[in-house]
This record gives C-alpha cells, sequence and structure tokens, in this order.
C-alpha cells in the first residue's frame, strides 16, 4: 500500500577512504524512497531548485515513485559535504547549503493524502506534525530525527513524536532524548512519549526493536568493503517501512505483529548494507529483488542458533 | 571433560560509576575459571603471593576447580587498578604491581597433564607454547592475547596460536594482528595463522564467530545496569570453552560441529553479561545454572526471526 516518504532531496558531496565524489544525488528522502520502492508503492514529498538533473528525476521515476510532490522552485538545490573517518565510523560536515530546502514546507497533492503509510525523514519537528495533520486515514506513522531538535526544539519535537507509531534514531540520540545512557532503560522512557514501536540504530554494529515490552537484535551485515555509508539510516528507515507498508501491517490495540515488526528491521538492516557498497545511491541503480531475499536469508543464516 | 585453565590471579581495584572496591579477587584465569566451572571441571595453573586470602582460595575450592596447579610463593600477589569512563567503554590504568606473576612460569602438575581442553589467558607467549608442550593428548586448545604481545611480540605469538584450534580476541586486536581494518577481510587473514575459528568479541555488542567459511553473530545482552565490566571478556571464554568441554566437542579434520559452536558463543555472551552485574566476582557467588539457561533462552527469544 502507498507510502508518503517526506524529506530533503540533495546533493552531497562526500570523501571516504575509497574516493571523491564533488556532486551526487543524495538527502534522506531520496534514499528512503529507493529502498522502500523495493517493497511498496512511493510517494516522495520534496522540494529542489532549478538545478536538478533530469537524470535524477529519471532514477526516482523509474523506481515508479510518484513525483507529483516534488516541488520544484528557482535556486539551487540543498548542498551538503562531507569528509568521513578512516574507519567510517565519524563523518565532519564540511558545508551544508539549504538554499532552497530552507523554503520547504510541504503540502501534499490531493491524490497523496488518502496513502495509509508515511515516513517522516529528518526535518523540522513542526513541519513534520503539518504533514501528519494532512493525512486524516492514516494506518502507521513515524520518522527519524537528530540531535539538534532533541536538543534545542524538545516541545515541538515532543509533540510531533507522541502522534508517531514509531521512531527510528541512532544510539546517541537515544540517550540524548531520553536522558539515560542505559540504552535498556532508556527504551521505556522513549516508548511513554508516544511511539509504540522504537528502532535504535547502531551503524555497523546494526539495531534493536523495542515494542509491547519485548526487544531483539539484528545484527550489522559483515560488509567486505564499505564504499560510502551515506544515506545507510535512510536506507535502513526505507527498508523497515517499505516491508511493513508494501505487507499492509497496521497496529491493532497499539500492538503491531511481532514477527512482522523483526522482519521489518531486518530487511531495513539488508537495505542499509547495500547502501554501502557503492558511493551514493549508485548500488540502487542495479540492485535486484533476488538479491535483497538473498541477503535477508543470509541474515538468518548468521543469527539462527 | 577436564579444562585447564592458565593466567593471572589477581587483586583488582576498579571504579567504575556505579562505585569504587580499593581490592578484590580478580585476574583472567580467575573469571575463565568460575564461568567455565558451571559446565565442566576445571583446573587451575597460576601464581599468587602469601597475601592470597583463605576465603578467596575457598571461593574457588567451592566451585570444584582443581587448585593443584595454584602455586603460592613468597611476596605480594599480581596487583591492577583501573578507573572506568562514564560510558564504561574505556578505562584508563592506574596501576600494575606483577609482583609474583612476573616470575610465572607454568608447570602442570603430573594429574592435569592428560586433560583434553586448554584455555590460555592473556599471557606472555613463550608461556602459553610452553603449557601447550606439556599435554600430549589434547583435543581443544586456545586463548586470548593483547595488543601489547600482537606488537611487540609477534613473532613468538605467531608461533603460538599456529598451534591453536581458537583464537578469542577483541576487535581492536583483529585489526592490529591482521592489519586489517575491515572485520570481514580481518577475519580470514587471522584464520590462514592456525586457529580454525576465530572469535571477535566486540563488547557490549557482543562477538562475531568464524569457522569454516560461516559466521555468526552473537548480540550483547542489554543489561538494566552495567556494575562493573571487569573480567566480561574472561567469563566470555570461560562459558565459551566450558561449553564445549562440558559437551566433549573436538575438532574432525580441523571443523567444530557449527551448532555447537554457535551455542558456545551464546553461553559466553551469558556468562559476560553476569559477569557485569555485580562487581569483579561477585556475580558468581550466587549465579545457578538455571539463571544461565534461563538466559540462554532469552539471547534465543532476541534473536529468532
Amino acid at each position: 500500500m502507498s507510502l508518503i516518504v517526506v524529506g530533503s532531496v540533495a546533493y552531497d558531496g562526500v570523501e571516504t577512504p575509497h574516493g571523491k565524489i564533488d556532486r551526487m544525488l543524495g538527502g534522506a528522502a531520496t534514499y528512503i524512497s529507493l529502498a522502500a520502492a523495493y517493497f511498496t508503492s512511493v510517494k516522495l514529498v520534496a522540494i529542489v531548485g532549478d538545478d536538478f538533473a533530469a537524470e535524477d528525476v529519471d532514477l526516482l521515476a523509474s523506481r515508479q515513485i510518484d513525483l507529483a510532490g516534488l516541488e520544484r522552485v528557482p535556486g539551487k538545490t540543498f548542498f551538503w559535504s562531507g569528509v568521513y573517518s578512516a574507519d567510517m565510523n565519524d563523518r565532519t560536515t564540511l558545508r551544508t547549503d539549504l538554499n532552497v530546502f530552507a523554503g520547504f514546507n510541504p503540502k501534499l497533492p490531493e491524490s497523496y493524502r488518502p496513502a495509509p503509510y508515511l515516513l517522516l525523514g529528518n526535518i523540522q519537528p513542526e513541519l513534520q506534525k503539518s504533514v501528519r495533520a494532512q493525512m486524516p486515514t492514516l494506518k502507521l506513522a513515524g520518522g527519524d530525527t537528530m540531535n539538534y531538535w532533541i536538543e534545542d526544539f524538545r516541545r515541538e519535537l515532543l509533540e510531533t513524536i507522541a502522534q508517531w507509531d514509531f521512531l527510528l534514531i541512532n544510539d546517541s540520540e537515544a540517550r540524548l532524548l531520553s536522558g539515560e545512557s542505559n540504552l535498556r532503560r532508556a527504551a521505556p522512557r522513549i516508548l511513554q512519549m508516544g511511539p509504540r514501536t522504537l528502532v535504535v540504530k547502531r551503524g555497523e554494529y546494526g539495531a534493536v526493536l523495542f515494542h509491547g515490552g519485548c526487544h531483539f537484535f539484528a545484527p550489522g551485515y559483515l560488509l567486505e568493503e564499505v564504499f560510502d555509508p551515506t544515506g545507510a539510516g535512510d536506507c535502513f528507515a526505507g527498508g523497515f517501512i517499505g516491508y511493513l507498508a508494501g505487507r499492509g501491517i497496521q497496529p491493532e490495540d497499539g500492538r503491531i505483529d511481532w514477527a512482522e515488526l523483526r522482519r521489518a528491521v531486518i530487511y531495513g538492516s539488508v537495505m542499509g548494507s547495500f547502501c554501502c557498497e557503492k558511493f551514493g545511491v549508485d548500488r540502487f541503480r542495479t540492485l535486484t529483488r533476488a538479491e535483497i531475499e538473498a541477503r535477508f536469508e543470509e541474515f538468518q543464516t548468521c543469527t539462527a542458533f
């Protein structure tokens, strides 16, 4: 069933130990959409400038991603650049030019509003909230956030996530949001803020899912080469929500089927792992659903005992 | 079946965010033995001074650990003290007094030599090698090492581990030993050095097992309180080899039963997790085999999908 993805579509400059690309397609909503589109139909909401290249539109369109909500305005597309540390566990931002993204005020096309699934990428909490309000028949909604919103827009963020079914954040964000350094104690605090499902992403170490008093570990896939981790967390989110939307999963009395949630987290890890295999979105130019299924089975082999 | 454990028996001073203990029983061989003794009969080889307390002998003896190889000489027992960072992922050594441990030259009592299992704690590679040579009918041998031996005693270490069936090290040691920053590429290099089984410990993130072209992830248990991580890696080793020894597992044509190896790694994680629940060896004063089995099942619940 249809999934609305809201967030940044950008150009990125990235340097990793494997090379340097001055400008390539990026942005959270791009990665989320490309990953989710393997599982369900995706409708994108984002803003780009008049420099946004036809070939990048074509890539998104080739995945049957609905671009009716991709606003195009005069000016330049959001640009971000950064450089990764030798082990690629840290990165330093070199440049952030918001450009047209500074005026982003997502308005959903009429055709998007009845969609049952919503994934909100990391943008201003007030904007995330306004999108949620435009979708009266939602079945499942959630998203991502970051330290900046947790620290400086805490009230707005808490109001926003109170309406979400799930929250996907990394471990340092979970600590910041909960005020608890211990993850086992941080999780119930966050679950009291509204979302009944919490996924804590731990980079190369995988993710932990919390729901209904249970938790589940997804390991990080051991890649032989990590070319570029940019977008891996967003692809995780895309695989997670894409799988749930594709299966038509929805909460019943606040509870989501535990087996399906666990599989969704593994598909998230699968999509995050593929993302790192090439620069930017390149892996998604050739990736097939059969490769995704094969890696899902590999996760089973590597964790069952 | 009988397991020989060789390494340090010490007194530790430890400070964590939960408190400070000036002097308590510690040492790699102590933790390994206490953990392994839940699964198999253990024979300890270590050296202590004349200050070694009767109550500490009693604790080890109460677990039916054979102390015929616990040498007692004039002088003081090995003393180490350290302080942990707020998140307990780092620690700073404050003091290392080798004392009688400086003269440690492990000689196995005659009654120990026919034992089929050997776990060598982190000591000088030459000493580890000399112990191996005293056991003509070994079925399974392996151990631990550390950055100091990898960097400054590389030749001796390589000669030593060439004779081992398994090696248990942490991820930074795996990188140092292999010269590969990527774990997936580091593992096959290390497996070419001799051991057919490699376990890479990743602290709170669990461990990865490599054997026979396969790998397996054990997550780190999510504790509500980590009181003191001292000895957790040694308890992991004790649970791992203890389980294999208790089951009488041995290599056939260099291969070890993959299902048993995976279970051994989970038991290692289980024992490491219990270790962190109290200061020093305190958790092992009350821990029961039933609690161990319950946590093993919890690991299954948290990883199956």
